[in-house]
């Protein structure tokens, strides 16, 4: 039980991190001796000290002979920083607790098998379900090259994300929209259709920023976006990715490469920008954890080619019926072939229900 | 507690009269002496004892002395069975525990005071939230003349309630079905559309209907719908209503009135049945609680017209998008005048999510 209480500070410790660690995962670490924490540590960027090595240095002496909890296994590999396992030697620590083993399949288990090697003592799976969902995003793009997705939708009990004149402002309410800001904090890039970001005409930064830029993403096929959107302007401009398709006019796209706006022009399929390559260039890019916010072509879209790895759905009581705009919009399918979730997590969200979904047989890994 | 734990038995056996009293509503009694349970009673139907008669035949001369626990404020009028208060004076009972008063208004507190003057010692209030809730459609209708009108909605997560070809079936599973049953049991009258009747042919029926039966009804203005539907040629035909337009087709009422069933004309308000003026009449009738079951028409001109009581939406894990069968059909609100509810109840129905709610600045009285 102790060991939980240790390992569940370490996970706290690890997301402070998340949002500002990519192609890094989060990873926390607290070394304890005689039942007391003498050092604590995680990973802030990359190129920063591993978790484990800052925990390392706050501890001093005093990892002589002590037991580090770590969320994630200690890689055993040089790689931008030196290998922590050599720390954890170095250091002499007795006893390594890890909560889940490195999702990199050139790496699982081998720290783990280093430092068994070496005569230190190891425990894995503490907090293993918190440990695993702290790198979800991490495990997908490590192994599948690709960011994990989440698609968020804040809608109105009926399913509509904005009336039949595009007014959406306020449709969930502030808890809803902190939640949001929190997700936003947690994810690499946030991503918009064109019509979102034309209408709304939003920063896509979390609010308080909390030291988080994440990427904004917009779909611009032809790029008609006018350019005094504030994602092209403001001071993050940099890290405002404009995803065009390959007929997108040069003159536009050099306008916005002028400007410091990032430009990606990626193939077409069925007269639309293929997310497929999209999410593939996200992916060489370093994004672990892309946030979609909308709107109902781009939800539709991810659902069809099956790029959502979760929903999370704010269920505002609210009616706007008839003709308002659906959250999945584009053709819609039959009852035999929609698309079928599962129901993960059901809460309130102040006066709006926040129900977080998966596809059906696909593995919920938070 | 322990008064509460005898009024519980007495809600628990009131409810088994659910569905079956109209118009009057489910009442339960309990007859308790030396903590002995020694009689037990409730309305099975309208004519038949009430529920404070039944238990005290029951408990025969056990009564004496003894103190009777009832939901309802026993009624002090000879309406089609004598006074209760005349019976439980009779038959000698030292206490009475209420629930809730009556709330018609000729009646409220008279009961209590008659037996309070006669020297029978009253207390009221005992488990008041689940006596309130077990009359809110009778406390609807006595005092506004309407029936309580629950809305119910089978559907999607993104607010869809059949696919683009009229798919529908076994959108929502086999818990939340489970549930409509219930709920049509508890109802006076399960009311459709036109086209869920059209495509569906529906029994609306309970399914066990455990005695219950229930008013079918069925919106046609211009009695359109094809005379081979089950609700026109079961066995229970007398007890569906066509609710047609004044200008519907003589030969067609007709034809329907030869079959045994009831054709209402109703009056026409912008081109569709006045939901107002069939409401007045389900109250006449003596229908205290209406259950409609779609579809999408059926349920904006309701919530238009502010005539839903409550909102039941049983969710589905599953996504029909684009241009499928909204749940709230018409012309849609703009934001700024759109419906506004409160979410009363959330919770998991099998793979599907039961969520309750009413409109914003309705009391929820259930």
């Amino acid at each position: 039980m102790i060991y939980q209480k240790y390992m569940k500070s370490a996970l706290q410790l690890a997301r402070k991190g998340e949002g500002l660690t990519r192609p890094n995962p989060p990873v926390g670490a607290i070394v304890v001796l005689n039942n007391e924490i003498v050092g604590t540590g995680y990973h802030r960027k990359v190129g920063c000290d591993h978790a484990e090595v800052a925990a390392l240095k706050n501890a001093g002496t005093l990892a002589q002979g002590a037991t580090i909890f770590v969320t994630l296994e200690p890689c055993s590999t040089v790689g931008r920083t030196p290998q922590c396992t050599d720390a954890i030697l170095k250091a002499g620590i007795k006893k390594v607790v890890v909560s889940v083993r490195d999702p990199n399949p050139k790496h699982a288990g081998r720290g783990i098998a280093l430092l068994k090697h070496a005569g230190v003592e190891v425990l894995e799976g503490v907090c293993a379900d918190e440990g695993k969902a702290l790198i979800t995003p991490f495990a997908k793009w490590i192994t599948k090259g690709m960011p994990y997705v989440t698609l968020k939708l804040g809608m109105t009990i009926d399913g509509s994300i904005a009336d039949f004149q595009d007014g959406s402002k306020w449709i969930t309410g502030a808890k809803s929209r902190a939640t949001v800001q929190a997700m936003r904090r947690r994810a690499d890039a946030v991503c918009v259709g064109s019509g979102t970001a034309r209408i709304d005409n939003p920063s896509l930064l979390p609010r308080p920023a909390l030291g988080r830029t994440p990427y904004r993403v917009v779909f611009d096929t032809n790029c008609n976006l006018p350019d005094n959107l504030t994602i092209f302007n403001d001071v993050h401009n940099a890290n405002t990715i404009v995803v065009a398709g390959p007929d997108a006019s040069v003159a536009k796209i050099e306008a916005l490469k002028v400007k410091g706006v990032n430009v990606w022009q990626v193939p077409i399929e069925n007269g639309r920008i293929s997310l497929k390559s999209f999410m593939q260039k996200m992916g060489e890019f370093g994004v672990l954890h892309a946030l979609i916010e909308g709107g109902g072509e781009i939800a539709e879209s991810l659902t069809r080619h099956q790029l959502v790895d979760e929903f999370v759905f704010f269920v505002a009581p609210l009616l706007l019926g008839g003709v308002s705009k659906k959250s999945f919009a584009g053709n819609g399918w039959l009852l035999e072939e929609a698309p079928r979730l599962v129901f993960k997590q059901i809460k309130k969200s102040g006066e709006d229900i926040m129900i977080r979904a998966v596809r059906r047989n696909e593995q919920l890994q938070v």
